[in-house]
């Protein structure tokens, strides 16, 4: 086992013993660090209902033993526990806290999660770097399932990252897509990492943890409660550059992320469909708010997160900088650049640039070793990096 | 024939003259009035193309016997003419004169008609005060006409006359919609109101022109040349509170429609479907610009055209300035109720006001005779009004 410190077992620690989301808690953290906030919260100074939860789990001893022994639990199943102290945290989720702290008392608290357990070989703040989620319902038409592969695998294909919660339908699709793609894909469980809800997506399951991340902010063995649906979508829309809706009924999970997503200052999209399909009344309600996009596929979603994901990208390092150090125009024709080859003709429409534009950004990037020629076309390089040192 | 005044007889003139649209013609009518600009246009010191226009149309002759041949002629096929002066002359048309004089000079000149000729039992003006405009594409699929007929069905029941082009498709599944519901629909024609065309659609003409009203720009006989289609849609715009477009390929001319429509400052809206149907490319690449509104049925479009339906009518006389008097959430409560008894509750569903709401709304409106009560239902007067003297 790796030395741990006793600032990162303290949040291991808060992260076994409380249900995530808790205000009272997560301000007791940015306050006071999360050592002091653990001792308050286990004398009964910070709130008695959220002591006598913590006790209902933890009726005595070490609180730093629940730590090590959710540790050594995680590397028995070959899982990690990142907290907001390790290099891969994603930066995005603090900004949880203050759509947290606007919420009205009667609502659920949203507060950033304490721990997240992963399996899989990405590093997190990598992998969720250039994302979107991709979300919907569980009752999902052929329509809606089509839909959402075909935009998961564009997605994955261009080298975005595809975040949804491994549920039935829209999310087991746009997973799927992604993995068609050879793509990175992100399932954010509302159960432990351990277990496979719904059970017939476990080889489904397997399949993400072998090449992507499955990651929950609950331990090992916890079950998926209805609630925790609900609190674990504020990951999905806090952790991506935007999301989209491809079906969903008139009240949905789906559309209180795409809600959440749009609090959060991320891109709010939805996908529409048949008038006459009760799987798309959620999002063309979603639609009628001003705020929420329609997109119809994969270009218009790269139309939408394409720049500002560089921009709300966490401090780049190696192969990262480089590209943001590219021209928005170049940026936006290296966007339509796929693993296929593609005439600078087709590069141009996709990115919505004219021909001379495109030959010109083309031959930058050429340059530059982002993207190669082949038989006359251009494609990114075969070579793909090692997860750890993810260019893209 | 009733007498005729020669300013009348001047636009009938030109209206047999001239192609529509005009702008030297248009800008000559507002500052000389209709006889010195139809003197002006037969001498050539307006313009030498329109000079020569109107010779291969009138060799030689008085310009006032077109006039008189024309208003006979409509007299014999059952049709009349209305001109600016006429009572029943839509104010809104007008309009176009703004929106023209902003358009470049090498696009198509969008002046208002010189005159129009008409068939059918309602006072134009009063048959567009409460319309909205239901247009898309001739190819449609079973989506799109379904949708159109079920949106034009509701609109009607609930006294608003739905316009279109009379097309195949979705103009007539838009026209059929309104004839189900014993409601007024007019088709704006890209040709003579004695011609059908399509062809197939000559019992379709037949039974607007009953009920209804068929109207066009061109004289009878006219054929339906390819451009007539395009400047015919600005009428379609110009005459209507708002434009629904139900299905519409990437270049469409619903979409111009749509687009003049907002132009003009009327309701811009637009039906989503299925993204994987051609003939929805065009709607969704509308609803992606920021004014067009997403519908998915007819009580959207009355959220959208309902109160400002009332603002934008012509001077109100008889029976409609009552209506204008009621206050606005009144007003949207009569919008909701339709001549199918309905309960409070669905009424306040329907109008999107609270139960309460409704109840006050409807006690003011029964009071006040807009609306009986039957059987613990409300619903509009049966005695439907006479055409000359139509209530709503």
């Amino acid at each position: 086992m790796t030395s741990v410190d006793d600032a990162r077992r303290a949040y291991i620690a808060m992260g076994c013993l409380v249900e995530p989301g808790s205000r009272v808690l997560g301000e007791a953290v940015i306050r006071h660090g999360p050592i002091e906030a653990l001792r308050r919260l286990l004398s009964g100074t910070l709130d008695s209902a959220l002591q006598g939860a913590v006790a209902a789990r933890l009726p005595a001893g070490d609180p730093f033993s629940v730590a090590d022994a959710a540790l050594a639990r995680a590397e028995r199943l070959g899982a990690r526990i990142v907290t907001p102290l390790d290099e891969e945290w994603p930066a995005r989720l603090a900004d949880l806290t203050r759509i947290s702290r606007g919420r009205e008392r009667h609502e659920r608290d949203t507060y950033p999660p304490l721990c997240l357990w992963l399996r899989g070989p990405w590093p997190l703040a990598e992998a969720l770097d250039r994302s979107v989620a991709v979300v919907g319902a569980r009752a999902a038409t052929g329509y809606g399932e089509h839909v959402a592969t075909e935009l998961a695998y564009g997605l994955a294909d261009r080298g975005w990252t595809v975040v949804s919660g491994g549920a039935y339908g829209i999310d087991s699709a746009a997973h799927r897509g992604a993995l068609s793609a050879g793509g990175v894909t992100v399932a954010v469980l509302a159960c432990g990492v351990d277990r496979a809800y719904p059970a017939s997506n476990a080889s489904l399951f397997e399949r993400i943890a072998e090449t992507g991340l499955l990651i929950s902010e609950w331990p090992p063995g916890a079950e998926p409660h209805r609630h925790r649906f609900l609190i674990r979508n504020r990951v999905i829309a806090a952790a991506t550059v935007g999301t989209v809706v491809v079906e969903a009924a008139a009240r949905s999970g789906a559309i209180q992320t795409l809600r959440r997503a749009s609090e959060l200052g991320r891109i709010p999209m939805a996908v529409p469909g048949p008038v006459t399909s009760a799987m798309s009344v959620g999002t063309h309600e979603a639609l009628r708010s001003e705020e929420v996009r329609l997109v119809t596929g994969w270009p218009h979603v790269l139309e939408e997160v394409g720049r500002i994901g560089t921009d709300l990208a966490p401090v780049p390092r190696g192969p990262e900088r480089l590209r943001d150090r590219l021209d928005p125009v170049t940026a936006q024709v290296l966007d339509a650049v796929g693993r296929r080859l593609a005439g600078p003709e087709q590069i141009a429409a996709s990115a919505g640039v004219s021909l001379p534009t495109a030959m010109r950004a083309l031959s930058v990037l050429t340059a530059a070793g982002f993207v190669v020629i082949r038989d006359g076309g251009y494609a990114l390089p075969r070579q793909r990096p090692s997860p750890a040192g993810r260019g893209r």
